[in-house]
């Protein structure tokens, strides 16, 4: 009798929320984005209608959203990551809201903090980093103000402008020592990791695809010491 | 045979993830923080070690988790949010691994965009917002950057400074139209918002307790369109 707008999380099936999964498990229509594990979308019922958003363009899917929900149908809307955070929920929230159909949002873990814990880096650490700014890759971007920033960048959907962001945030002054870190398809067994000073990673990132997140800050240098007994964990 | 390092997400115990759950109930020893819902402890089988943290000092946990590791014991260690997101898991982590324990971090979901949700508010919109800066509350801030920052401010811990920031930022250049809110127990049954102008703001939250997060920014007017049907839902 509603739609429930679920975060999927990071990648790895088991990192839903135990709400979110039970809501797949009832639901009788599925939409889910392409990013979204096989596993997840295999838990829904049987007669549940499954709608894949490959070929559907946002607006598409906000109205589907709203007709089925307003045939009283129980509605997962299956987004990776977290719905609020570059995931376009509130986008679905608003055209739910103003067509009067109700819905919930079940918020998931997202990519910007468990992405780079799948590579032993913490984004705040005491000491180390106590702020976070977390960026589109494909937006505007205040390369003046980032250079500057404390702590952590993170950006988001980044990885095609690599080069660009790490050349302007040197020009505008960060130290090129810097630690940085690229993290493709981070949670899921087909992860890849680079990691190195600012000045170099551009280079060292070159054979990765995406998705990817960008970290960049002293918290990176803390995944040599994390990352290493997760390595060692079969020989134990 | 390993220290699991979990995140028991935001307050509603049904926003842990999945392999949280399952590895709660599976384990020999519990540490829990005082916020983890008491639901989740409840999981743990009954002749599991439950250990409350609350008199304890984040040295003596981390030795706890050691020593626990050490005896081959299962040691679930649940933290409320996400471990990695001002949850000091990386202290807990270095610890681990230098003492050759193994161990692996389980992200939960943050409240850093969970509990905005449960108050209406996505921190990031296309064309609101694509920028998220998380900081400490009662850590040292540059209010000259902050206040120039585009996109959400979130606040963890900042509800006892809550007047200093909003004068600090508004002393700083910040337009005092600037929506923001003020969640206090979020995504639980007690949750309580405030929400008002920035030069509003503390006098509006006055009565709040902590654990509150503080949001900043223009998204938080969308928490009036968004917010809405989850209030009629129970008459629909």
């Amino acid at each position: 009798m509603t739609v429930f707008l679920v975060g999927a999380g990071p990648g790895d099936p088991g990192l839903i929320t135990a709400r979110g999964l039970d809501l797949i498990r009832a639901c009788d229509v599925l939409v889910y984005d392409q990013l979204v594990a096989a596993e997840l979308v295999a838990e829904a019922p049987v007669d549940a209608i499954p709608i894949g958003r490959e070929s559907l363009q946002q607006e598409e899917i906000s109205r589907l959203l709203v007709l089925y929900g307003q045939r009283g149908l129980d509605v997962v809307r299956l987004k990776g990551g977290d719905p609020f955070v570059f995931g376009r929920g509130g986008e679905e929230a608003l055209a739910l809201a103003e067509a009067g159909v109700p819905f919930e949002v079940v918020p998931g873990v997202s990519s910007l903090s468990a992405v780079p814990a799948s590579a032993g880096i913490p984004v705040t650490h005491r000491g180390v980093s106590s702020q976070v700014t977390i960026l589109n890759g494909q937006g505007r971007l205040d390369f003046d103000a980032l250079a500057r920033a404390p702590g952590t960048l993170v950006f988001f959907m980044g990885l095609g402008r690599l080069a660009e962001i790490t050349n302007e945030l040197l020009a505008h002054g960060l130290d090129p020592s810097t630690p940085a870190a690229v993290i493709a398809n981070g949670t899921t067994p087909d992860r890849e990791v680079a990691v190195a000073p600012i000045a170099e990673i551009a280079e060292a990132a070159a054979g990765l695809q995406s998705p990817a997140l960008i970290v960049i800050g002293d918290v990176v240098s803390l995944s040599e010491r994390i990352a290493a007994p997760r390595g060692t964990l079969a020989a134990v």
